[in-house]
């Protein structure tokens, strides 16, 4: 969402523990000091094999429009404890009023093939504010991930075909819609319904007429005759209000009389009923009457399981319309990204202090340091090969390097500079506060997604089962890691 | 979402057919020609029994606001069909900005139970304006309406205990998080930790801290002292960064270390690992030591039916914070909710034609006429006893009626004005375009849901193949449409 879209300020835009823990940071002296964030995920949504990084642009937008207007304060300052007495001491509120964003921010860029563990944000700045972003960052950042990751699975499953995403109606609010649209463009659709998407994102709109339309009018033909009047250089014609093979030959009519008048029939639409049979005859009939450049769109209830299996069924659609599963990510809505601290450096000694959370659940352990990605490509087959997750606080040396597994440390490869080249993943987008990043236009994120797919094995973009990505700790932060694990848990 | 939120005119948040059809209504001389549409939906989420309806704010907030700005006619103009040329004539454009929202709006209030194929909204006025508001209302009822329900599940399940909203982070976007919180509010929520919802709709904020705060202390106990120190009268200490009852017995230390300053441990919170046998513990910890008032807040991907076997094993816990599955209503994240065309004044003769949508599935075909919903209360016993949906155009006579549920006509029931107290649900909200409707507190509309749920049957309210709430149409509103059905079947 951008908050260009916003009269209020966003710097709301939190959970209510992020401003308790700026207090008390404040008053305990530690507001100010340096720390280091993550955002990462644990695990690939929709148990694939591969995720997409989407939402920097409005993660940026949102920290620069990040400061609280004196209506956020007077919120604040109306706001008791469990004796009456208020929260907040004004002298905090003042800190907040007189603050803005001054945090180094690195990020991979949008678009990117990413893997459980690697930090697709890191933040580096005062304690308090690399607190209070937690929650909107990851609302950003969690859902637009999720979209792009959903379209680009649905984009694997259509092939070259057009799909287009028409979910407004069924999306979870309204930038549930906006934000959706722009992630699922990124992730690989090539239109949307939402024309508030168009407008401000330049993303192309599609669409021509509804069920209402056909049923305004006393007959079919009726409705696809005036339709074909008014809209004939955009004419794309619902079949199914009553009868979807009645409704095909109906539509070949109004094609007929389009035709002589210089225009040709743009597409049926099915939405209803069996798509795979459906489709096949509305082709015979379509084709029979010469009208083979007029394209078959399908709609209802799709996702990439079945446009697959649709595929494999021999169905003749040619463009497809993907709403509610893909807008809402239906079958997994949400991602499970996390944002946990893992340095902070010692006011006195000025040395960088790792900082761990254990947990019950061994995936949930956080990883300590100052994280980087480093990713290594086989040229020659054009291929990504690995991806190692290391410490810049402690860098490894020499050209040959161990990743490990934190979840499986039996699972291990070697990565060598020598054999692939390399790329260091996390760019600088902030520093001190200020943009020092140009971001892509949409169409270049969109680009450089199919660019990243592209350079993945195809097993690890399969549905099922995928292929495991070797993305692991090097070897020396896993020991980092490993150490401070035994150091904390209870003797 | 309210739309004070929103700089831009929000009057393109709908699906780009929803403008081609309103050009073509336009062009075919049909754009002000007067309709009803309704909009409902087919099934409850959730396998469940009832649906709370929720979102009449917002869509009164879009209504208020609905036109078209010179941005968005400009826009408008740009775009052009498969030959290059503009979509749309100039004096549509014209048209469109000299419009403003003058149909007539009747609605169930916010909080009410509902059930399949109740209108929640009936719009009457110009066809072009009830079809171009399809995608704004259908995407502003759907998503509040499944939240409100969901979170008035989890309030059952939860009984007389708080239950505090914690989704923000993993929400589907800005007002994914914002529309959510009201929603989950309305549904029976006690409090959100959303604290823009708190600052514009007076929802209560709660919270105190996480993870990270323990971890950028040396120790535990030293970051529990701090939070103490700093927020004494708001103290909640999570208890399992590192592990939990060595966690809680820290807790208690600070506990005895608050009382000593006149305050009390306000609670602990569990966040991971076996939340019954850590509650049960924990509650023995804490009443050992004396802290019989200290709560057990417990969060960690809860829904309903978790909440419900936590309580059947016996758990300790006092406050439940829920937050992806709620927010996202994660195990059905949209609802489908649909909005069809009913009826159509003819032009000519000022008379009214039913209208009716087909399917090759039974479920989707739609209900003609100009609907009202009469809901019959047992006083006696204190609970609602059947709805019956039936046409104004064509009402009922007499005192005793019939109605049909129209997917099995074999379930019927008598319902009698002379047995039972009788409601009218559709209330006016505008009239030709004037707000005639003043919109309850949302305090009020929590207590309405509440005294709802209150007058349904407790076999309706069950999570597991719950009993079926009686709702059907009228009998000679039954006949209309399977007479119509009949007429437009190809013979």
């Amino acid at each position: 969402m951008h908050t260009r879209l916003y009269k209020e300020s966003l710097s709301l835009h939190t959970d209510f523990y992020q401003i308790t823990m700026a207090y008390a940071y404040w008053k305990s002296g530690k507001a100010e000091q340096e720390a280091i964030f993550h955002l990462y995920f644990r695990k690939h949504p929709f148990q694939g094999g591969f995720t997409i990084t989407c939402g920097l642009e409005d993660v940026i937008d949102y920290l620069q429009h990040f400061s609280f207007t004196d209506a956020d304060l007077h919120y604040l300052a109306t706001l008791t404890g469990n004796d009456g007495k208020p929260l907040f001491e004004e002298a905090f509120l003042n800190f907040l009023k007189n603050s803005c964003f001054s945090c180094d921010l690195m990020a991979v860029p949008e678009g990117s093939v990413v893997f459980p563990n690697e930090p697709l944000l890191r933040i580096q700045g005062p304690l308090w504010q690399c607190q209070i972003l937690e929650t909107p960052l990851l609302n950003i950042m969690n859902f637009q991930t999720l979209i792009a990751t959903k379209a680009a699975r649905i984009r694997l499953a259509a092939k070259e075909d057009p799909v287009l995403e028409f979910g407004l109606r069924r999306a979870q609010g309204i930038d549930g819609g906006f934000s959706a649209s722009r992630a699922a463009y990124i992730g690989g659709c090539d239109g949307t319904s939402n024309v508030l998407a168009g407008k401000l994102l330049g993303i192309p709109v599609k669409g021509t007429h509804a069920h209402s339309w056909v049923m305004s009018f006393d007959s079919e033909a009726e409705a696809f005759q005036a339709y074909a009047q008014a809209m004939p250089n955009n004419c794309i014609l619902l079949v199914d209000t009553y009868d979807t093979i009645e409704g095909v030959k109906k539509a070949i009519q109004v094609g007929q009389a389009l035709r002589a008048r210089g225009y040709e029939l743009a597409g049926i639409r099915l939405d209803s009923g069996d798509l795979a049979y459906l489709s096949i005859e509305a082709r015979k009939l379509l084709d029979d009457a010469g009208f083979h450049n007029t394209k078959i769109v399908a709609s209802n209830d799709l996702d990439e399981h079945i446009v697959e299996s649709l595929k494999q069924q021999g169905a003749r659609i040619d463009i497809w319309g993907i709403g509610t599963k893909l807008v809402t990510a239906f079958d997994q809505p949400a991602l499970g990204g996390v944002y946990k601290i893992a340095a902070l450096k010692d006011t006195q000694t000025g040395k960088w202090e790792y900082k761990i959370k254990l947990s019950e659940q061994s995936v949930k352990v956080s990883i300590p340091g100052k994280l980087q990605v480093k990713r290594f490509y086989d040229a020659s087959r054009g291929l990504y090969v690995g991806d190692m997750i290391y410490d810049e606080l402690n860098p490894p040396t020499g050209n040959s390097f161990t990743i490990v597994d934190p979840q499986d440390p039996i699972r291990r490869k070697r990565l060598s500079n020598e054999a692939f080249e390399s790329k260091d993943l996390l760019i600088p987008i902030f520093e001190k506060g200020k943009l020092i990043y140009d971001p892509p236009t949409l169409k270049s994120i969109r680009h450089h997604r199919q660019s990243e797919l592209d350079k993945l094995h195809s097993s690890i973009k399969r549905f099922v089962n995928p292929h495991l990505y070797p993305a692991g700790l090097e070897k020396s932060l896993y020991h980092l890691r490993e150490d401070l694990i035994e150091q904390l848990r209870p003797h």
